[in-house]
């Protein structure tokens, strides 16, 4: 099976475990059965290998991901990189080219797109393999998964069958409707769509240059920018006559928000959190070193992170969006390819924070025009390139960087620092890169 | 005046606010007319000094609370230090006896005695005054402050007086009653019993050494770790039949819980903090960086420190000790006498934490056993002696520090550093103080 999974944006929704910078799908807060925990990513990862062993994997996402997806699922997956947002339509046709032109997939082979953070069990990744299957025959140009309504939803587009078969050709789509009209669709067999479908590579291409003007992968990335913006379900799926729909009954569960994120918990708690006796479908997820204690609350969902933490009725968490546009907080935490920092602390003219480098990894070699910058090696060893002069360090090691000094470190084994920026104007974009003289 | 303020041990019930070496007393919660935070014991500093301008200020406390004392209140408090925690009676014997032998004051004058942190308007200081005046009148031996109930508590005890007269002589002492009984009690005219009185010193030296064999100030405090504990109700108020109780109407609070806490705050929300529409009777108290934002919650108050955070009903709030006496959290934050410190962060083999030095003061000259030390100063300027080296810094320089070195650093103006310390065993045991050469 060929699968790409399409992996949103930023999302406030889960603030402050997700930012900016910090997708919710990075997030590890499902208990595995081996103790540890893992993320949403990882998670659908994992039952994708599981249902179908040889399966292709892409990702569809932004640059700013790329990192926490190497970081979370190895080397070995595929990553099309969307230049900058361009909603569906264009991300899918990218992602086709990407197969075809970069990946070698025959455009004769069938391809699935969904989400890349359901929350299912393993039979929806048999189903989508069915989905591709089906795809395979030809029948139809799409074939679209629909869900079996387990409640009359507002929140859903629905799909109207032909038919009440496993497979049936699309009678009529229908946009998110009101409750009292959810109910009488799905008296007349309707079905949810949750944005997930295959066709036939070939097909899309045709539809992409249909609509875009471009020779291959590489002239599409380069001119993505100027292409419009414009849902799949748009330009693609409300167009097309020759489309299916494969009934799937079963877990499915779209984790936006924290109430229905914390529904899929296993536990009430993750990190280092006490609720006394009287809590009442409370849940804690604390990813800061001190305890969290809850007393006498009731249906409320707790997050701390070095972000800030969150306080709220599982409902009203919901209506989080605009409160976190409001808050105007630095980034205190962040994965990159080489590890992550954390910002220890913060003055008017100093920073402090904490670098992990992985084992093999290193950072860029840069400059900064206005701090100097003090690193105090905690643990692991490595290697310091300073204005060319290597030295190896382990912990206790200090390096002192003067502004405008070039410097990396290379970690031989996992590394952690902790590194002190002193100046008047201390900033992200103070930083030149250089190549490795 | 001449007062004392009994300043009780380290109080777990406004955690994460209040630790083990850091007292309720000490947060820096109220506000104040020009917009800045007062603690309880600067607030109540504040009214008594308003009142009588003259007043002698002592409080009686352990050795823990002298530096933040001195910090939140000048140098010109006086302080009776309890070598060791022994209840009431030794407390305000080894306060009364520094009073006389320390302090000089005349045995003939009156005290007044009063908890460290009522939360109260300036008419209570105002009749503590006048207290301390009718013990000067020498009509009885002790002279208690009775405050007219405003329900039928059953968290006090309870005074009844012979008469209904602003001044008057005690009929009996009650024990905490039941509500029911309360009820019977305030019927009878019972005053509470809030532990504010007033006495001749000679009096309570008389008693001092009729109970305890000691010759003066010093040797009762070289000996105070062998007194038995006993309160000064059961060893002297009821045992005292020339004992007075004079009205107090007004407001009088005792701020021991978070519920009783946040009712006295002027605001909702001290820090960063953010609460939606929905929210209803929250107060937040927030000393991290980060905010905390609330939604959808009602009676409820949240408190973050680097200690942890509380999320509590505000009814429970009162039972947190059992829990937070199973919280094993490292000490996080502490004033000193020479400033505070902060930890940033915490691994296996290295410990970072943040020092601010108040301008003219010093760390003790030291060193460490098991560790090595790294100081990165982040502001301000002063003076490193290492190994009797001494050495100018300013924001930006770097001192190393091996195990086993001598080290102490001398604060020109307020300076900050960054100290890492790195080693197999850190502890804060791990300490060797010297003279400086």
């Amino acid at each position: 099976m060929n699968i790409v999974l399409l992996s949103g944006g930023s999302g406030k929704r889960l603030w402050p475990l997700s930012n900016d910078i910090r997708s919710k799908q990075f997030i590890k807060i499902f208990k595995t059965e081996d103790g540890s925990y893992e993320s949403m990513v990882q998670r659908v990862y994992r039952q994708i290998k599981k249902v179908d062993a040889d399966a292709t994997v892409t990702i569809a996402t932004s640059k700013t991901q790329v990192s926490a997806i190497h970081n979370q699922l190895g080397e070995e997956v595929g990553i099309s990189v969307e230049p900058c947002r361009r909603d569906t339509f264009p991300a899918i046709a990218l992602a086709t080219a990407y197969l075809t032109d970069v990946k070698g997939v025959d455009p004769e082979e069938s391809v699935v797109v969904c989400p890349v953070d359901p929350y299912v069990e393993d039979d929806y990744f048999e189903a989508l393999k069915a989905l591709g299957e089906q795809a395979d025959k030809g029948e139809a140009n799409l074939v679209l998964m629909g869900i079996e309504p387990t409640y009359p939803s507002e929140k859903y587009g629905y799909i109207i069958p032909e038919n009440a078969d496993q497979t049936a050709f699309v009678s009529t789509f229908k946009e998110k409707p009101t409750q009292e009209v959810a109910v009488e669709y799905i008296r007349q067999g309707a079905l949810w769509n949750g944005g997930m479908f295959a066709y036939k590579l070939r097909y899309l291409l045709d539809k992409a240059h249909e609509l875009i003007d471009f020779t291959d992968y590489q002239d599409l990335f380069s001119k993505y920018d100027t292409l419009t913006k414009i849902s799949f379900d748009y330009a693609v799926v409300e167009k097309e006559d020759k489309i299916q729909v494969m009934r799937f009954v079963g877990q499915w569960k779209d984790l936006g928000t924290w109430n229905t994120l914390t529904e899929a918990m296993e536990e009430n708690s993750v990190g280092n959190a006490i609720q006394n006796e009287t809590c009442e479908n409370v849940h804690i997820v604390n990813e800061l070193g001190v305890p969290v204690l809850a007393m006498g609350l009731h249906d409320v969902v707790i997050s701390a992170s070095p972000e800030g933490i969150l306080v709220s009725d599982k409902e009203q968490s919901s209506y989080i969006k605009p409160f976190v546009d409001q808050i105007d907080q630095q980034i205190m935490f962040a994965e990159k390819s080489w590890g992550s920092f954390r910002v220890l602390d913060v003055e008017e003219e100093s920073l402090t924070i904490k670098v992990t480098l992985n084992g093999g990894h290193s950072m860029n070699y840069h400059s900064h025009k206005n701090r100097d910058e003090v690193w105090v090696v905690i643990s692991g060893t490595g290697k310091t390139i300073v204005d060319g002069m290597e030295q190896k360090v382990k912990a206790g090691d200090v390096v002192t960087m003067e502004a405008g000094c070039r410097h990396t470190i290379l970690a031989e084994t996992e590394l952690k620092l902790i590194e002190v920026q002193l100046g008047k104007e201390i900033s992200v974009h103070d930083k030149q890169k250089f190549p490795l003289e």
